[in-house]
């Protein structure tokens, strides 16, 4: 057995990076897959490497082994290596290089067109699945499964980041790789060696006692939580060589004005297209 | 540093395993972070003991290390240990003893209300809220943050099981945990040591040539695929003593009826009416 990459912070520096702050939460057991999950971050740079023989089918055997609502199963992924393809999706992801720069580029599928398969060749109408919550299980899914691929490929010193922008125009994804209808991308995953640059520090999050609520929702200590995680994030954003910028300023950035959404807002008309009447 | 709760099987134990027969991928690298991630079951009876001080700290920080879609960080957590509470959220889930039974139990919150607070005391208008892609974001936020501390829970000798029955009646889940606006419970996590007669055999996913596709979505081998996995299934439940039957079976009764989905096809007008209008 291949033995981890070691990450060598201890459990007070690992948190201490996390929160971005002396201010760790109490933790309690560690271990070396905990190190590993603190350890995440996003990379945006890859070298041209590639990963050993079998990596893309230990990962996706690592996807299949999380938990899926009922068995259903109703997520899929396509590896994509055609040039042609790559170049697509790094256009509709406006642009992002490292999906064509990565050895590894998945695009992780709601898929419940195996069950409309299933119901046809079984001569049954499954009643349940035009509805809402028959997408979101399938969008569940595919996150559950493609959040176990990126902890074992973090576990092997591969890096990774998700793309969100594929939802920018998820039909020209779905003619791009031929997607029946009933299925949908979801978001991309490039996986590949970190190209030395491109690896910044751990990103700071919001503190627990922000995200973390105890028998009932309680935000009153929340805007006092955001001011302190406003200057960590400025100072992290400082060093890590982008625009300073405050967590405030970032999400309004990112949320506030239609032209962010950068066509997202289409999202719902067009996952309809595809075969999901989301009733 | 603890060690890791060892996993004993090799590489292709575990794979066999995985998907219940020897007939398995050409897996690559392997290590103990990836045994954990194969080894995983659902386990829904729990003993009573307590895991360590600081287990529930470790968890949501191994949660707030997954990966969020532009840092916006659009979950949060409960964790629930009032027994009355627990007790509804039982009853909304189908009568799963197993909520009120483990040490840990969890609800996963889809949130956007924080930016909601943040665009007010701004006196910013954030456009981009309304959208179903807001709402798909903060699904999959949680759905990345909740598997991370699911893996953390099993690197632990923990046993874990989501509870997506909640969203059952996900407006009775926010009136019993205090939910603002914006804020809606997509599943819960049941954390805790199973209890002996409660863990069963690694269950078996369809083989990998069936959800993994190559730079085009091609299902022209599922029949065949499907009618294996059948029997696969159809023994492992005999095995694992539930009634004997296949996939095809389970998946027909789990989606084939309106009744089978427990008030779940009202899910959109509930989810809009938490504060999401889902354009």
């Amino acid at each position: 057995m291949d033995s981890l990459t070691p990450v060598t912070l201890s459990k007070t520096e690992a948190l201490a990076a996390r929160y971005g702050t002396a201010e760790i939460p109490p933790a309690g057991p560690w271990n070396p897959i905990i190190a590993s999950l603190l350890d995440h971050r996003s990379v945006r740079g890859y070298r041209p490497d590639a990963p050993p023989e079998g990596t893309l089918e230990t990962l996706v055997a690592a996807a299949s082994s999380a938990a899926t609502s009922s068995n259903l199963q109703t997520w899929s992924v396509i590896s994509v290596r055609d040039p042609a393809k790559l170049a697509v999706l790094a256009e509709i992801a406006g642009g992002q290089k490292h999906i064509q720069q990565c050895p590894i580029f998945l695009v992780w599928l709601a898929d419940v067109s195996r069950n409309e398969r299933l119901g046809q060749d079984e001569g049954t109408v499954l009643e349940g699945m035009p509805y809402l919550e028959t997408f979101l299980v399938a969008a569940i899914d595919a996150a559950l499964a493609s959040q176990n691929a990126v902890v074992a490929a973090e576990s092997l010193g591969l890096s990774t980041v998700y793309i969100g922008a594929l939802r920018n125009d998820v039909v020209r994804v779905a003619e791009t790789l031929g997607l029946p209808p009933g299925v949908v991308g979801v978001f991309g995953l490039c996986v590949g060696y970190a190209a030395d640059a491109a690896k910044a520090e751990v990103k700071p999050r919001l503190p627990q006692a922000t995200v973390l609520h105890h028998d009932t929702y309680d935000h009153g200590a929340e805007p006092a939580q955001r001011a302190a995680y406003d200057v960590l994030m400025n100072d992290f954003s400082r060093r890590n060589e982008m625009a300073a910028d405050t967590w405030t300023a970032r999400v309004i950035n990112r949320i506030g004005t239609m032209k962010a959404l950068r066509g997202r807002d289409r999202l719902s008309a067009a996952i309809r297209s595809l075969g999901f009447p989301l009733r």
